[in-house]
């Protein structure tokens, strides 16, 4: 399949646009990247994506397919012949689904609040981050099964939900000054995160940490000179 | 399978787990229902699902299975010599997928307020509620196909999904005194919510909506006796 056929609409910063990029990567699809501001509710955004107006946005030949896990899991199933991204056995794929469905929702609501928050209610916000990072350290121990990653041998479907993100959790530990990732509370995690960063089928596309924290403070200039004077 | 595997925990008059009653029945499968007091956060519940402590749960086997349309996916991937749920193609599955968590997302979040709401509120909230459903009265026509259900010939994924809220919009339109399943506006929508009350492989266990006014009447006398005096 050629370029023309498969485009994504986004921008690369965005941890559920990388999820797709992730995803194409593993597969070896080729597509066309079409730069979407997400802030810009109008365009090509609002006519493929009426519903919600929000990026990612697959589209493959004509027709648009959104969320960027429920594109996950349909470039899974179209491009078949190569590594399965969600397990085959419908109990592991339910605990996959459950997973990234607590990452996208409980969890990153937490995340979302993070940056904004300050005093004892970043506290309050840091325990809730750390206490889903201890439930999904032990979600790795049942889902890996020993091997490197939440899909077993091969990065998978949970792999991409989680891994978008390392990259922002990297920067809001450089910006707030606190360790996210304690090797202490989280060995399996940390050791994770280090094969996602290491493993030919995906360290290209990871998002580089320090690449997201200058796209961070040119936005922060953009739209809040003083706070980003500050920092 | 006898009903010695597979426990539903939770209350019926859920509609999430109605969900997972409507997927059961079409499947055949018998069951046990363990009547599980949501707000209770303890006991099996915890122990079954520590993670969102929520019903319902399915266990099948020692193995418990979490969230509504996880399980109803689950459901069909198990038992999937019965009828299929979710649709075969990729794009008609990533639609439906995409369809029920707007349905669990933006629009049950605008439900969710309607009752505790008053006056403008009230009708921001309705105005809400009535324009999330005629996305849904299109995305019926675009994934029926001039079928009668949203899965086409049976009662599929999506119909579960909204099909199962159905009866607590109708007890809404009682308590409120307003007409939301708007005919001119939701012709479709209307004429597949009589479908769902009278197909026979769902039929015996749609929500009824009397028996959920009374349920409803119950639980507001036993936790708020003046609001209920009130009605």
């Amino acid at each position: 399949m050629g370029t023309s056929g498969v485009k994504l609409l986004g921008i690369l910063p965005s941890p559920f646009v990388n999820r797709v990029v992730l995803a194409l990567k593993i597969k070896s699809v080729e597509y066309e990247l079409v730069e979407v501001n997400p802030h810009e509710k109008s365009g090509i955004l609002v006519e493929a994506n009426p519903v919600q107006k929000k990026i990612p946005i697959l589209i493959h030949g004509d027709k648009p397919v959104c969320e960027s896990l429920i594109i996950v899991q349909y470039i899974d199933e179209v491009w078949n012949e190569g590594p399965s991204l969600l397990p085959s056995d419908p109990y592991d794929r339910a605990m996959a689904l459950f997973w990234a469905d607590y990452i996208d929702g409980k969890w990153y609501e937490s995340f979302k609040k993070l940056r904004g928050s300050e005093g004892e209610a970043r506290k309050v916000v840091l325990d809730e981050i750390s206490e889903g990072l201890v439930f999904l350290e032990k979600a790795f121990a049942d889902c890996s099964k020993g091997k490197p990653f939440f899909g077993g041998e091969n990065v998978g479907y949970l792999d991409i939900a989680l891994g978008s993100i390392v990259g922002w959790i990297k920067v809001s530990e450089t910006l707030i000054g606190v360790k996210i990732f304690d090797e202490e509370k989280l060995p399996l995690l940390v050791g994770w995160v280090d094969k996602m960063y290491s493993d030919s089928s995906v360290k290209d596309v990871m998002l580089n940490p320090q690449t997201l924290l200058e796209f961070y403070k040119k936005l922060q200039l953009a739209t809040n000179p003083e706070a980003a004077a500050a920092e």
